[in-house]
C-alpha cells in the first residue's frame, strides 16, 4: 500500500494512492495514519477494509495539498554521516557507530510545502534521505527481528541550517528543527511493495541541477542494524521516523559551499518512493 | 493550581491537588492535561470549571500511582551546563550560549516510578532540574513576552547515562533517552502559585545523603531568555517541556565518580514543586 495524507495544514485526512496512481479518501476508515493506527495492527486492518471498500472511496483531486503521509511522530531520529563520501565532504571521520540526533517533530511538513529559511539563517542546506517509519514498539530489538518493526518507507529532506548546527554551541538539534525542516512524502510505502530498500537510487536537484545522486546500497549502517542500535538507547514507538542519512552533494560539501536562497526550487526522489518538490521561501 | 495525573501506566487520568493537599479526580472535566488542553485555554477553562465542580469531585486515594502531570509532550528540550559549578565538575567550559539537546519523549514517566538502569549501562546518573511546561505555541518569541507562553513548572530528574552520552559517538541524546529517564512531577504548578521560579532551592539525595543542593537563582541562562532562545530554533508547542539544567553534585562530578546501582533510592525536590522519589532497578 501507499499511504497518503491530504488537506490543509491542521485538517489533514488519510488516504491512499492506488495502483493506478489515483488518490482515494480513506476518512471513512475512521483513523488517521498515526501512532494509534500503526500500533493497533492498522495496516492489516486497512488492507482488509480496502478489499471491501476501495471501489466506493471518493477520489481526491490532484491539486489538493499532500501532507506528511503519517501524522506527527513522537520523534524523528536521524543518523549522521551514514554515507562515506558525505562524511568526507563534511570534513568529519567515518563514524565507528551511528551518530544519532533528533529533529523536533514540529519541523515535519508535507512533501510540496515550502522550505522556510529561518530568521538569521545563512546556511540552509538540503539532504535527501531514506526514512523508515516504525510500525511496532521497539526496545532492545535484535537485528534479525528489526524488519518486524517497520511500517514502511518514506522520502525525507533533512533540511539543515549548518551555522545553527555546527557553530551555535553544542548539539546538532539546533540546526535541524526549524518549521518545515522535515518534508516527508509523497507517500509511505509498505515493505511488501518495496522489495529492496537498500538498493534504491536517491537523488536531489537544485533548480534543475543534479546535486545528490547516490544509492542506498552505500549506507554505512544498514536499516536492520540501525533499528536494533537505536532501540538500545530509546524505545521506538509506532509512527516514529528514522532518517538514515544523506549521501554526498549537500551545499556544505561544495567548493565553495552553496546554500539555499529564496526562490530556489529543490526536487528530490527515491526509486519507488516518489518525488517531492519544495520551493524555498524566507521566514516572514 | 496544581495539576496531577494518576493511575496505572496507559490508563492515566487528570486531577488536581487542592489547597489542603487532597487529590481530586478531574476525569469529568473531559480532557487529559495535554497539548490540546493547554493549547485551547484549558487552564482558564479548568479554573472556571473547578469553581462550580470542585466540591463534588471524587477524592483519589493517596496510594494511587502518580503519573507525569502532563501527558506525553511533543518534545523535551534540555539545557546543558546551565549552572557554573556543574559545567566545571563536568570538565566543560561555561557555555556562551545555551547548549540544547533532546530527550526522547518516550523516556517520560511518573515521579515515583523506578529509574531503570538500561542494558549495558555503567554510568547512570542523576540530575535534579526545574522544568518549564509550555502553555502556548512559541515561535520567535521575545524575551519580554516569554512569560505568556508558560503553563507552569514541574520537578524533573534528567536521568543520564554518561557513557552513552559522552563515549558512544556523537550527540548527547543517546545518553538521555532510555525509558523512565525523565520522571516528571509530582505536580505541575501554574505560574500564579509560583511567584519566583528563579529563586527556588533545589536538591537531590542519594540513599538519604544530600548530593545536589543549590538554588535556581544560580541559573546562567534564565527562563525567559531560554524560551526566547529556543523559539529561534524550533517551534515550542503547548505541553512541551524545557528542562533548565542541573546544578553541581551529579555522580559524574564526584571524585571518584559514583553512579546509580540497583536498590539505590533517589529523592529530589524543588521548593514549591514538591518531592519525588525513585528506586533504582536494573532493566529486565
Amino acid at each position: 500500500m501507499k499511504l497518503i495524507r491530504f488537506g490543509n495544514v491542521g485538517q489533514e485526512r488519510p488516504g491512499i494512492e492506488d495502483t493506478n496512481g489515483a488518490w482515494l479518501d480513506c476518512s471513512s476508515f475512521g483513523s488517521d495514519w498515526n501512532e494509534g493506527f500503526l500500533g493497533n495492527s492498522g495496516l492489516e486492518k486497512l488492507a482488509d477494509w480496502l478489499q471491501e471498500n476501495k471501489a466506493n472511496l471518493p477520489k481526491i483531486d490532484k491539486s489538493t495539498r499532500l501532507a506528511s503521509p503519517i501524522a506527527r511522530p513522537s520523534k524523528i531520529v536521524c543518523v549522521g554521516l551514514n554515507y562515506s563520501l558525505h562524511a568526507k565532504e563534511s570534513g568529519m571521520p567515518i563514524p565507528e557507530a551511528p551518530i544519532l540526533f533528533m529533529k523536533a517533530s514540529s519541523s515535519y511538513c508535507g512533501p510540496f510545502d515550502p522550505i522556510i529559511i529561518p530568521k538569521n539563517s545563512v546556511k540552509t542546506d538540503w539532504e535527501v534521505e531514506l526514512a523508515v517509519v516504525i510500525g511496532k514498539k521497539a526496545t532492545y530489538v535484535e537485528e534479525a527481528d528489526a524488519h518486524k518493526h517497520i511500517a514502511g518507507y518514506v522520502l525525507h529532506n533533512d533540511v539543515s541550517e549548518r551555522d545553527f548546527q555546527l557553530n551555535h554551541g553544542g548539539q546538532w538539534v539546533k540546526g535541524k528543527s526549524a518549521d518545515n525542516f522535515a518534508p516527508l512524502g509523497p507517500y509511505l510505502v509498505t515493505p511488501d511493495e518495496l522489495k529492496n530498500p537498500e538498493n534504491l537510487r536517491l537523488w536531489l536537484k537544485l533548480n534543475g541541477k543534479m546535486m545528490q545522486d547516490s544509492n542506498t546500497s552505500d549506507l554505512i549502517f544498514k536499516i536492520p542494524f540501525l533499528i536494533s542500535y537505536i532501540s538500545q538507547y530509546m524505545t521506538l514507538l509506532p509512527g516514529d521516523v528514522i532518517s538514515t542519512g544523506t549521501p554526498s552533494g549537500v551545499g556544505l560539501g561544495l567548493n565553495p559551499p552553496q546554500y539555499l536562497k529564496e526562490g530556489d526550487v529543490v526536487e528530490l526522489g527515491i526509486e519507488g518512493l516518489g518525488i517531492a518538490k519544495q520551493e524555498v521561501v524566507a521566514y516572514r
